[in-house]
This record gives C-alpha cells, sequence and structure tokens, in this order.
C-alpha cells in the first residue's frame, strides 16, 4: 500500500466544508461561536474494541454508533448537539473501513445538523473517542438532580433488545434469524432521543439516558436528586422478542436485559404528576410511545416489582466497564 | 482487591468542586457559560501507549503531558485554557496510579486554571484523550493562515531534547546520565506557551506548536497561508546536549531531532518585521528567549540553510503517526 499520512487521511474522509464553526478542521483547534442565552454542554465517550464493540463490527454501524452515544447524552440533557470531535486509534489504515465509517458517522450527524470541527487520528488498538458539543437555553438543562417524590418516572421506548443481541452472541440466549436481526440492530443503531430531549425542556424534573442500564442509570438520577423510587417491571416497555422470554427457562435473563442491560439509549426522565398531559402531548407529536413505568418515592431505594406487585429481592448490576470486563 | 465502579473511581480521584462551571463532573454532560465577544476553542489528543507514551511511563508525568499537549494547541491559536474533559481506558484499576496520573493532571491544570468538567473511563489499551476548551476574543485567533513573505519565523524556545531521549531509548545515541535527565525532561514535561500565545495575538499572523517536527509542522503553516520560507539551521534553538552533537558522528541524528524531533511543543510563529520590537517586548516579558529563525517567502518551498548557507538537499520528515509505526 502507498504511505499515506494521518493528514491526508483526515482529509480524504472527514474534512468537509465548514458550515456553522467559525474555523472548522484543520488548525490547532476549532473555532465556534456560541449562541448568546444558552449554555454549552459538553460531553465524551470513549469506545473500545472487544469491549464496547465487536473489532470486526461494520465500521458504518460503528460511525453511527459511536456518534449516537454522544448524542444521547445530549438528549438527556435536553441540549441541542451542534459541534463534534472525533479521536480514533486504528491498528492499520483501511480506505474502505475509513469510508464506511465516515458515512455512518456523518449520515447520524447530517440528521442532527452536526458538523464535526476537529479530531486526531493515531495508530493503536482500535478505540474511538467523540467529544459532543451542544447548547441549552440558560438554566434550562435537564439534569439528573431534579427529581422529587411523588412525580412519574417515564422511558422513551423499549429497553433490553440490545443486551438480548450480546447475551445471543454469548449463547446465554437463543435467537431466531429474525430476532437476531432486530436486536442487533438496536445494539448497532441506537436512535438518540434528541427531539424529545428538547421538547422535554420545561417538562421534565429530571432526565438520564439509559446506557448502563435502568436500575444503575435511575439510581444515578435517584442518588443526585436524594429520592428512591417504586417501578413496575409490568409497565418497562420491551419488544416482543423480549416480552416472549419474560415467562420460562429464559426470564433471568429477560429480566437482566430489561433492568441491567444497557446500550439501550431511551430516556428516562421524571416528571410532575400535573405535567402529565404534557409528556403525553410530546409523546403523540414525536410519535414516540412514553411510557410511565413508575413513581419517585422519599427515601433512597428503589424498589421494583414484579407482575404479581412483589419487590424483586435482587436487583442486577448496572453494567460496569470494570468490574464486568 | 475489592470491586470498585468506574463511578466511584471518578469521584475519588478525578471530582472536585466546580469552578467556573455551571455543571461540573457528574451529569450526562458539563454545562458551562462562554464569555461575551469571545469565540470558543475546541480541541482533542489522543496518547497511546506505546506509540506517544511508554507502557511503564510514571503516571504522574502522564498526567501533566496529556494535559500539557492539549494546553499546547490552545497556545497555538493564542487562546485561554478554560476547560478540560478526559476520557481514558486502563489495563486494570490501581488507585496508586491513578492519584499520581490525577496529581499530575490537576497541577498542571492548575497552573493555567483549567477545570476538568467530565470525562468517561473504560477498561482496555491504555488510551488517554483529553478534550481542552478554550476562549479567544472574537476574530483575535491565531491561525496557521496568516504568513506572509518577508514575514519573520520566530520559536519560543528550544528544539529537539525530547528527540534525543528517544533516539537514547532505542541506542541511536548515547548520552550522559544527567545529558539524558535534561532530554528527558523535555520529553515528559513539555512547558505549553499558553501565556506567550496569548501575548501574540494581534502581534503574530501566525502560529503552531510544533508537536510533530517543526519542518512538518512549520510546513502546515505554509501550506495553509500558500507561502514559503527559507530558515537557518544555525538559528534553530537548541540546548547545549543537542548542540555538542551538531558536529561529528551524531551531526544527522541531532539534525533530525531539530528539524523532525517532534514532541517539543514549543511554538512556531510569524510576525511581520515592522513588529519584531513588539515580538522581544513580550519575550522580555515572558522571560522567554524567542529566536527569529528565518523569514517567509513568496513560493510554496521550504528552504533550510546550513552552517554555510548551504540549502539542506533532504529534510527529514515529520513524525508520522500511521508511517512511523
Amino acid at each position: 500500500m502507498a504511505a499515506i499520512n494521518e493528514f491526508e487521511l483526515i482529509d480524504r474522509f472527514f474534512r468537509r466544508p465548514s458550515q456553522s464553526a467559525v474555523l472548522g478542521i484543520g488548525d490547532d483547534a476549532a473555532l465556534v461561536q456560541s449562541t448568546p442565552g444558552h449554555e454549552i454542554a459538553l460531553s465524551v465517550d470513549m469506545l473500545v474494541a472487544g469491549r464496547h464493540f465487536f473489532e470486526d463490527v461494520d465500521p458504518e454501524s460503528l460511525g453511527y454508533k459511536a456518534l449516537a452515544v454522544n448524542l444521547s447524552d445530549m438528549a438527556a440533557m435536553g441540549a441541542k448537539p451542534r459541534w463534534a470531535l472525533l479521536a480514533g486509534a486504528l491498528p492499520h489504515v483501511e480506505s474502505d473501513w475509513l469510508a464506511a465509517f465516515a458515512r455512518g458517522f456523518f449520515a447520524l450527524a447530517d440528521d442532527h445538523g452536526v458538523e464535526l470541527i476537529g479530531g486526531d487520528t493515531t495508530r493503536g488498538p482500535l478505540t474511538l473517542c467523540v467529544t459532543i458539543i451542544g447548547e441549552v437555553p440558560r438554566g434550562k438543562a435537564l439534569t439528573r438532580g431534579g427529581a422529587s417524590p411523588g412525580d412519574a418516572i417515564w422511558l422513551s421506548g423499549p429497553l433490553g433488545d440490545a443486551a438480548l443481541a450480546l447475551a445471543c452472541h454469548s449463547r446465554r440466549v437463543e435467537l431466531t434469524a429474525s430476532e437476531f436481526e432486530s436486536c442487533e440492530r438496536a445494539l448497532l443503531r441506537p436512535n438518540p432521543r434528541v427531539a424529545l430531549g428538547e421538547r422535554l425542556r420545561g417538562v421534565a424534573s429530571a432526565a438520564i439516558d439509559i446506557s448502563d442500564g435502568l436500575t444503575g442509570d435511575l439510581g444515578h438520577v435517584l442518588e443526585a436528586s436524594r429520592v428512591g423510587a417504586t417501578i413496575q417491571l409490568a409497565a418497562i416497555p420491551r419488544s416482543a422478542v423480549l416480552g416472549a422470554r419474560m415467562h420460562g427457562a429464559r426470564r433471568a435473563v429477560a429480566i437482566d436485559a430489561l433492568l441491567a442491560g444497557g446500550d439501550d439509549y431511551e430516556l428516562c426522565f421524571t416528571a410532575p404528576a400535573a405535567r402529565t398531559a404534557d409528556v403525553e402531548s410530546v409523546g403523540r407529536e414525536l410519535r414516540l410511545d412514553l411510557a410511565s413505568i413508575g413513581v419517585v418515592t422519599s427515601g433512597t431505594a428503589l424498589r421494583v416489582e414484579d407482575e404479581a406487585g412483589q419487590a424483586l429481592e435482587r436487583l442486577p448490576r448496572a453494567f460496569d466497564h470494570f468490574a464486568d470486563y
């Protein structure tokens, strides 16, 4: 292969005419201008091959997902994503791989009006690091700390399919080909709820995105808000694939996927009971089946009630990037 | 070892009371407020073990350097660094290692008033990714594209010592223990020229920091500015250690280190001849030996003249993170 240096690589696949930035890719830093009256929201996620994705994942899906998980963080803040920085270590340089990765990344970026304004590439074990920069009207961000006893707890969509795809990979559950296909789609192409996050400003009292599993992520909201919660297992939205495993030999796997699966990137948010009609209206407007799954309580305990109203004795642990390695 | 999850890790070593951010570490994103009349400067660098640093490097130096290379990008833009995000993959969890890394990182961050506002940690091959966010008065950023024929070319300090330390590691050059110590200090503890970058706003016509080597990085300025340059080898600042190798058997290694060594993090900038007194005044004020090493020319060629005024026939290549692996 002819020697291609990293600058040429960046140019070829990732540099596009600057749209909304004062200065885009190609200098020591990018320059942007923030919108008056807004705060800047910033988040970073690192994805490591063999840990967050399979090394042989199709690169177009990987490009999509590397951005999607960051857009989901903006959604959880009620922020509008504007710009992104992409750093990556690659074990080797392959034009086709980079082209497909860029295709997946930019397809999602374009859907959300996000501009790639900078980055860094190097050789190394396959690792991706996306920094997302968004904006939110001053004081209007959705944080984890605003939930109050009595608030309803909502989910933006079904949980657990991504975890089922992984469970099938590791042979903890069997799926038909078409079941696996739909679960794998949830794993590879999560739909960040950006529009929902923006519409929940002034409606939701707290929000988080489900990246590490419902009980763990909801737990962060409860901790930050110094409250507890009771949720109904039966109320948690799920696919038909997962629902079919809730009774029988695979029930434990299905419950784990639902409560602690992670990689779902749905929003979990709380809203005062008085705002239920507003939440439902937002759901209709965005064509999302928003589901009320429980209620915020005083105290600090998270209680998950099964179909008979009994509290689950053991809550599956949240996904921990260290402990679960 | 007792199980420590990643959230506890982050809390223990990296979460500190928020200073200048609206919302710091601990939510789905950080929130900051930009200063009116300013643009936001953003840059990211990824450092991979075995490529940008030795896997067994002392973690305090690594913490320092991971931030230093990013501060250097802000310096090269004339931006004031304000906030940072830190993402890291770690092969295992060691409290002592993390504590030392955090010590090095925060020592430099505190020197520059930079606040760590977010991050991400995961298990994986040792990799660090720092995003730096700074501010620069609107329209005042130093870019690579402003050099004009006749401008003087300046360097903020000596080049090549970091490369000599690496050359000694790989036995391409022999250094005494004290020589190695001073070169290794240049490699591990580069001094980002942030104050200089800020003072050069309105004085310099273009700027870049020397991360990949002088000829390569100056080459980026020439390309962006569509100009050429002639520089004098003899005028390039160097340490006594490197100077002692410029004559004799190691001259080729010394010239390579000086012209293409990389990892120096000095600023290279251009300024109109009429601003020479202003540049010298900034140098005196900041106690930096700013050196004029050549002049911007029309055309696009970079000519490096040796001590006898002869053009070097072969310019050492800039460091390329792919090709040189």
